[in-house]
């Protein structure tokens, strides 16, 4: 196998497949159609447009209409098993981050409605004599989501009414114990993105992404339970695990070949797809 | 104005518009009409197959042949007017990085056969106790090519038989006079790439790009007449110039974009367009 290979992964969906659904005539979501039926069935608050897209109803006007609608609708979806399980944590619905959210919707759904999500992640590194040194996570063999793979040191999604920086800092402190004279040092550094598909549905996610330099002294502590142990390890031997394995959660693989990529590790004269993976790191989701 | 302006300028081709030039079944380059009339007329070595689309008659099959064919063909029609003129600097065309050279062709003909080419650019910075400053070209007021404006610090095509760093090394002591003691300190840091259009035909270009940190102490000189003069500014003066103006050179600016996001000076937090910057900058010019 290749690098490339986790960006064919990570972009895995064939889009064509799902139903549209638009906010104020923006395409933002796209619902599987056998789930566009099912929310059909809930009554009067989602309709189908003249182009068979799926939409709010004219009388669903506002930001709190949306909400109370989305609200009913997954909790009714989650009731008849359609909707797996909801999470608590409400996201961000918005075709850009320059603009005002147009509604909110419980993490667990997101998939299910195909809207953008936008999540942080960060690695953690020591810069040693002999190189760099990165910090992996190993998640609980009991997470109920891609349980004893590998992981970035920190990541978590991001929620609504938190700035990203400020959403890193507090993940930093929760999932790795790392106090804020540490993280205050967090180097934002651009985003990955990706279409991924599950049996859940549709999933255009943004990864904005942060390095973080930590002292050679320093050891992470596993906080709430979401990571079994912390692996500091040398750089080249993270990127072997990469180049050669599926053993990272899939798009924390992304998150790594980037860090190789802005640190010189991998190189236009060393690697043969390196223009495709710089390339396919950066999926324009946005359409 | 905003950054994301910057993306458009560099991405203003309409691609539909250009007759698709295979050689081995791949599609490789783009001929505007007038110039695949004008290719067709020289003779027999450039065919259009069953879809009208262009590549070599079957007797041109090897590196050789096209390298000749494309030779006689280029001075043929840059003699009759067509190409405005050549360079004498070879470039590779292949597919990706990772395939052999199917052919070389003279730098200037490049747009005309609308082939992809790559280049080497490279932000110079001094990191300062009040942050970063950055080392600005002022192209010189006599070159051919956007006479006066504002550039990388070191730039250059990528010719036939460098590697890319070796490349990079070489043109920093050609142009801004730079030991190898300190550019081998030069760190790959990525890629951006762009679909752009001029009067002559189709660029889809490839920047790998490069960050040079020097001494406080080190100061630029112009050492082949490209650059009038070199110029260092606090990072903050030289983003409101991208942000404000089109006074760097069209490609440049895209550089200097990639190296404020990398460098945590635009955020997800303080850049409305940071998603679709991160995604500009990387367009898919591989199909």
């Amino acid at each position: 196998m290749t690098y490339l290979d986790h960006i064919k992964a990570c972009n895995n969906a064939n889009p064509s497949r799902y139903v549209p659904f638009r906010i104020d005539g923006m395409s933002l979501g796209a619902l599987r159609p056998d789930f566009a039926t099912a929310l059909s069935a809930l009554g009067p608050d989602f309709v189908r447009d003249e182009n068979g897209e799926f939409c709010f109803a004219p009388h669903i006007g506002t930001l709190d209409d949306r909400n109370r609608s989305l609200d009913t609708a997954t909790k009714a979806l989650c009731d008849q098993g359609v909707i797996r399980r909801l999470h608590g944590e409400r996201f961000d619905i918005r075709p850009t981050l320059g603009h005002d959210p147009l509604c909110q919707l419980d993490r667990s759904a997101m998939p299910y409605f195909g809207f953008r999500s936008w999540g942080v992640h960060m690695n953690g590194y020591v810069q040693k004599d002999d190189g760099i040194h990165m910090w992996i996570a190993h998640r609980a063999k009991d997470k109920p989501t891609y349980p004893g793979m590998l992981d970035n040191m920190v990541a978590g999604g991001q929620p609504t009414g938190l700035g990203f920086l400020e959403n890193m800092i507090k993940e930093c402190a929760e999932e790795a114990a790392i106090p804020e004279n540490l993280s205050r040092n967090l180097k934002p550094v651009g985003t990955v993105s990706y279409l991924y598909e599950t049996t859940e549905g549709l999933k255009p996610d943004v990864m904005v992404n942060y390095d973080l330099e930590l002292p050679a002294d320093f050891v992470p502590r596993c906080a709430d339970g979401e990571v079994e142990r912390f692996e500091l390890m040398p750089l080249a031997k993270v990127a072997e695990i990469v180049r050669s394995s599926f053993d990272f959660k899939f798009n924390c693989a992304l998150v790594i070949i980037d860090f190789l990529i802005r640190h010189g590790f991998l190189t236009a004269d060393n690697e043969p797809d390196y223009s495709q993976l710089t390339t396919g790191l950066h999926r324009n989701i946005f359409r």
